[in-house]
Protein backbone atom coordinates (compact mmCIF):
# COMPACT_ATOMS: atom_id res chain seq x y z
CA UNK A 1 0.00 0.00 0.00
CA UNK A 2 1.34 3.25 -0.41
CA UNK A 3 -0.24 6.63 0.32
CA UNK A 4 2.55 10.13 -0.54
CA UNK A 5 1.16 13.57 -1.61
CA UNK A 6 1.93 15.06 -4.89
CA UNK A 7 3.64 18.01 -3.61
CA UNK A 8 6.46 15.52 -2.08
CA UNK A 9 7.38 13.70 -5.02
CA UNK A 10 9.99 15.51 -6.70
CA UNK A 11 10.06 16.43 -10.06
CA UNK A 12 12.54 15.60 -12.73
CA UNK A 13 13.40 17.65 -16.20
CA UNK A 14 12.14 15.66 -19.31
CA UNK A 15 15.25 15.71 -21.99
CA UNK A 16 12.78 15.07 -24.48
CA UNK A 17 10.97 18.55 -24.07
CA UNK A 18 11.98 21.82 -23.45
CA UNK A 19 11.10 23.40 -19.89
CA UNK A 20 9.13 20.18 -19.46
CA UNK A 21 9.10 18.03 -16.08
CA UNK A 22 8.46 14.87 -14.96
CA UNK A 23 6.79 13.37 -11.12
CA UNK A 24 6.55 9.40 -10.71
CA UNK A 25 3.41 9.51 -8.94
CA UNK A 26 3.56 5.30 -8.87
CA UNK A 27 6.34 3.60 -10.41
CA UNK A 28 6.52 0.56 -12.60
CA UNK A 29 8.25 -1.05 -9.84
CA UNK A 30 5.86 -0.51 -7.13
CA UNK A 31 2.75 -1.60 -8.99
CA UNK A 32 2.09 -4.66 -11.26
CA UNK A 33 0.81 -3.28 -14.82
CA UNK A 34 1.26 0.50 -15.09
CA UNK A 35 2.84 3.03 -13.98
CA UNK A 36 1.59 6.53 -12.78
CA UNK A 37 3.26 9.81 -13.90
CA UNK A 38 2.28 13.73 -13.62
CA UNK A 39 3.79 16.07 -16.59
CA UNK A 40 4.25 19.86 -16.41
CA UNK A 41 5.73 22.27 -18.97
CA UNK A 42 5.90 25.19 -17.87
CA UNK A 43 4.77 28.53 -19.79
CA UNK A 44 6.83 28.44 -22.95
CA UNK A 45 7.98 25.42 -23.15
CA UNK A 46 6.68 22.42 -25.58
CA UNK A 47 7.61 18.57 -26.44
CA UNK A 48 8.32 17.89 -29.95
CA UNK A 49 6.84 15.75 -32.47
CA UNK A 50 7.09 12.13 -31.20
CA UNK A 51 5.94 8.60 -30.88
CA UNK A 52 6.18 5.79 -27.99
CA UNK A 53 6.77 2.19 -28.58
CA UNK A 54 3.37 2.14 -25.49
CA UNK A 55 0.11 4.37 -24.95
CA UNK A 56 -0.65 7.25 -22.84
CA UNK A 57 -3.85 7.06 -21.03
CA UNK A 58 -4.19 10.93 -20.04
CA UNK A 59 -5.87 13.41 -17.92
CA UNK A 60 -5.48 17.15 -18.08
CA UNK A 61 -5.00 18.92 -14.58
CA UNK A 62 -4.44 22.09 -15.06
CA UNK A 63 -3.54 24.82 -17.78
CA UNK A 64 -3.95 24.77 -21.63
CA UNK A 65 -1.94 23.46 -24.81
CA UNK A 66 -1.52 22.92 -28.11
CA UNK A 67 -1.56 19.21 -28.92
CA UNK A 68 -0.76 17.38 -31.86
CA UNK A 69 -2.12 13.84 -32.08
CA UNK A 70 -1.45 11.40 -35.61
CA UNK A 71 -1.53 15.40 -37.60
CA UNK A 72 -4.22 16.82 -35.93
CA UNK A 73 -4.40 19.46 -33.17
CA UNK A 74 -5.98 19.95 -30.25
CA UNK A 75 -6.67 22.88 -28.02
CA UNK A 76 -6.35 20.83 -24.36
CA UNK A 77 -7.84 21.90 -20.95
CA UNK A 78 -8.44 20.90 -17.59
CA UNK A 79 -10.87 17.99 -17.62
CA UNK A 80 -9.80 16.56 -20.62
CA UNK A 81 -9.41 13.10 -21.29
CA UNK A 82 -6.85 11.83 -24.34
CA UNK A 83 -5.72 8.44 -25.15
CA UNK A 84 -2.97 8.43 -27.54
CA UNK A 85 -1.79 4.48 -28.64
CA UNK A 86 1.34 3.15 -28.95
CA UNK A 87 3.30 4.63 -31.90
CA UNK A 88 1.27 7.41 -33.13
CA UNK A 89 2.99 10.81 -33.31
CA UNK A 90 1.76 13.39 -30.94
CA UNK A 91 3.15 17.07 -29.35
CA UNK A 92 2.82 19.55 -27.26
CA UNK A 93 2.83 23.40 -26.77
CA UNK A 94 1.58 25.54 -23.58
CA UNK A 95 -0.74 28.17 -24.05
CA UNK A 96 -0.93 30.95 -21.97
CA UNK A 97 0.93 32.26 -18.71
CA UNK A 98 -0.09 29.11 -16.18
CA UNK A 99 2.13 25.50 -16.13
CA UNK A 100 -0.06 22.99 -18.13
CA UNK A 101 -0.23 19.85 -16.23
CA UNK A 102 -1.19 16.32 -17.13
CA UNK A 103 -1.50 12.80 -15.43
CA UNK A 104 -0.27 10.24 -18.22
CA UNK A 105 -0.23 6.78 -17.33
CA UNK A 106 2.40 4.28 -19.32
CA UNK A 107 1.87 0.35 -19.06
CA UNK A 108 5.45 -1.99 -17.28
CA UNK A 109 6.64 -2.08 -21.02
CA UNK A 110 9.60 -1.30 -22.46
CA UNK A 111 9.12 2.22 -24.21
CA UNK A 112 11.60 4.03 -26.37
CA UNK A 113 11.43 8.07 -27.73
CA UNK A 114 11.24 8.16 -31.12
CA UNK A 115 11.42 12.45 -32.34
CA UNK A 116 9.93 12.59 -35.81
CA UNK A 117 11.18 14.69 -38.49
CA UNK A 118 8.50 17.99 -38.79
CA UNK A 119 7.54 18.09 -42.45
CA UNK B 1 -7.13 8.29 -30.48
CA UNK B 2 -9.77 9.65 -28.34
CA UNK B 3 -10.01 13.24 -27.23
CA UNK B 4 -13.20 13.59 -24.93
CA UNK B 5 -14.42 16.12 -21.71
CA UNK B 6 -14.81 14.93 -18.35
CA UNK B 7 -18.49 16.95 -18.29
CA UNK B 8 -19.52 14.77 -21.30
CA UNK B 9 -19.16 11.53 -19.45
CA UNK B 10 -22.23 9.71 -18.32
CA UNK B 11 -22.14 8.97 -14.50
CA UNK B 12 -22.84 5.38 -13.69
CA UNK B 13 -24.25 4.18 -10.02
CA UNK B 14 -22.08 2.39 -8.54
CA UNK B 15 -24.18 -0.90 -6.74
CA UNK B 16 -21.22 -1.45 -3.92
CA UNK B 17 -21.07 2.34 -2.66
CA UNK B 18 -23.82 4.59 -1.29
CA UNK B 19 -24.29 8.47 -3.04
CA UNK B 20 -21.41 6.95 -5.08
CA UNK B 21 -20.98 7.22 -8.96
CA UNK B 22 -18.53 5.99 -11.64
CA UNK B 23 -17.44 7.55 -15.35
CA UNK B 24 -15.76 5.71 -17.29
CA UNK B 25 -12.87 7.66 -18.94
CA UNK B 26 -11.39 5.61 -21.04
CA UNK B 27 -12.87 1.46 -21.09
CA UNK B 28 -11.49 -1.56 -21.62
CA UNK B 29 -12.92 -1.63 -24.72
CA UNK B 30 -10.80 0.92 -25.79
CA UNK B 31 -7.16 0.85 -24.44
CA UNK B 32 -5.03 -2.43 -24.36
CA UNK B 33 -3.75 -2.52 -20.73
CA UNK B 34 -5.77 -0.45 -18.21
CA UNK B 35 -9.04 1.68 -17.99
CA UNK B 36 -9.48 4.73 -16.26
CA UNK B 37 -12.29 5.61 -14.35
CA UNK B 38 -13.14 8.74 -12.10
CA UNK B 39 -15.68 8.06 -9.07
CA UNK B 40 -17.61 10.63 -7.48
CA UNK B 41 -19.31 9.90 -3.55
CA UNK B 42 -21.66 12.57 -2.39
CA UNK B 43 -22.09 14.26 0.77
CA UNK B 44 -22.33 11.89 3.20
CA UNK B 45 -21.84 8.53 1.16
CA UNK B 46 -19.55 6.22 1.52
CA UNK B 47 -17.77 2.87 0.10
CA UNK B 48 -18.00 -0.16 2.57
CA UNK B 49 -15.20 -1.99 3.20
CA UNK B 50 -14.11 -4.52 -0.05
CA UNK B 51 -12.03 -6.33 -1.55
CA UNK B 52 -11.24 -6.43 -5.41
CA UNK B 53 -9.21 -8.65 -7.54
CA UNK B 54 -7.29 -6.20 -9.42
CA UNK B 55 -5.04 -3.07 -7.69
CA UNK B 56 -5.90 0.19 -8.20
CA UNK B 57 -4.09 3.52 -8.87
CA UNK B 58 -5.54 6.30 -7.55
CA UNK B 59 -5.14 10.04 -7.34
CA UNK B 60 -7.66 12.57 -5.26
CA UNK B 61 -9.26 15.20 -7.47
CA UNK B 62 -11.35 16.99 -5.13
CA UNK B 63 -13.33 17.11 -1.70
CA UNK B 64 -11.95 14.62 1.40
CA UNK B 65 -12.43 11.09 3.16
CA UNK B 66 -11.63 8.83 5.68
CA UNK B 67 -10.15 5.91 3.54
CA UNK B 68 -8.99 2.86 5.31
CA UNK B 69 -6.95 0.47 4.04
CA UNK B 70 -5.58 -2.69 5.11
CA UNK B 71 -6.99 -1.76 8.93
CA UNK B 72 -4.98 1.97 8.97
CA UNK B 73 -7.35 5.15 8.67
CA UNK B 74 -5.92 8.10 6.40
CA UNK B 75 -7.76 10.97 6.02
CA UNK B 76 -7.38 12.11 2.16
CA UNK B 77 -7.70 15.32 -0.26
CA UNK B 78 -6.75 16.82 -3.59
CA UNK B 79 -3.37 15.78 -4.59
CA UNK B 80 -3.28 12.56 -2.61
CA UNK B 81 -1.81 9.61 -4.35
CA UNK B 82 -3.03 6.43 -3.28
CA UNK B 83 -2.12 2.89 -4.52
CA UNK B 84 -3.81 -0.16 -3.16
CA UNK B 85 -2.93 -3.75 -4.16
CA UNK B 86 -4.79 -6.30 -5.28
CA UNK B 87 -6.59 -8.16 -2.63
CA UNK B 88 -6.15 -5.67 0.21
CA UNK B 89 -9.27 -4.89 2.25
CA UNK B 90 -10.55 -0.95 1.76
CA UNK B 91 -13.18 1.67 2.51
CA UNK B 92 -14.18 5.39 1.88
CA UNK B 93 -16.34 7.24 3.71
CA UNK B 94 -16.51 11.57 2.65
CA UNK B 95 -16.05 14.14 4.75
CA UNK B 96 -17.54 17.72 4.49
CA UNK B 97 -20.11 19.41 2.06
CA UNK B 98 -18.27 19.05 -0.65
CA UNK B 99 -18.41 15.76 -3.20
CA UNK B 100 -14.88 13.28 -3.34
CA UNK B 101 -13.59 12.94 -6.37
CA UNK B 102 -10.67 10.63 -7.25
CA UNK B 103 -9.29 8.66 -10.26
CA UNK B 104 -8.85 5.25 -10.32
CA UNK B 105 -7.11 3.11 -12.42
CA UNK B 106 -7.38 -0.78 -12.78
CA UNK B 107 -5.50 -3.27 -15.44
CA UNK B 108 -7.72 -4.78 -17.96
CA UNK B 109 -8.31 -8.20 -15.96
CA UNK B 110 -11.51 -9.59 -14.55
CA UNK B 111 -12.43 -8.38 -11.13
CA UNK B 112 -14.35 -9.11 -8.67
CA UNK B 113 -15.83 -6.84 -5.43
CA UNK B 114 -16.16 -8.55 -1.97
CA UNK B 115 -17.49 -7.09 0.80
CA UNK B 116 -15.43 -7.45 3.92
CA UNK B 117 -17.83 -7.90 6.89
CA UNK B 118 -16.55 -5.63 9.53
CA UNK B 119 -15.38 -7.07 13.10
Amino acid sequence: MIRRQLKDIAPVPVSAGEKTEMQMLISPDEAPHFAMRRFTIHPGGFMPLHTNKVEHEQLVLEGEAEVVIDGATYRVKKDDVVFIPAGVPHSYKTLGDTPFRFLCLVPNLEDEIILVENA
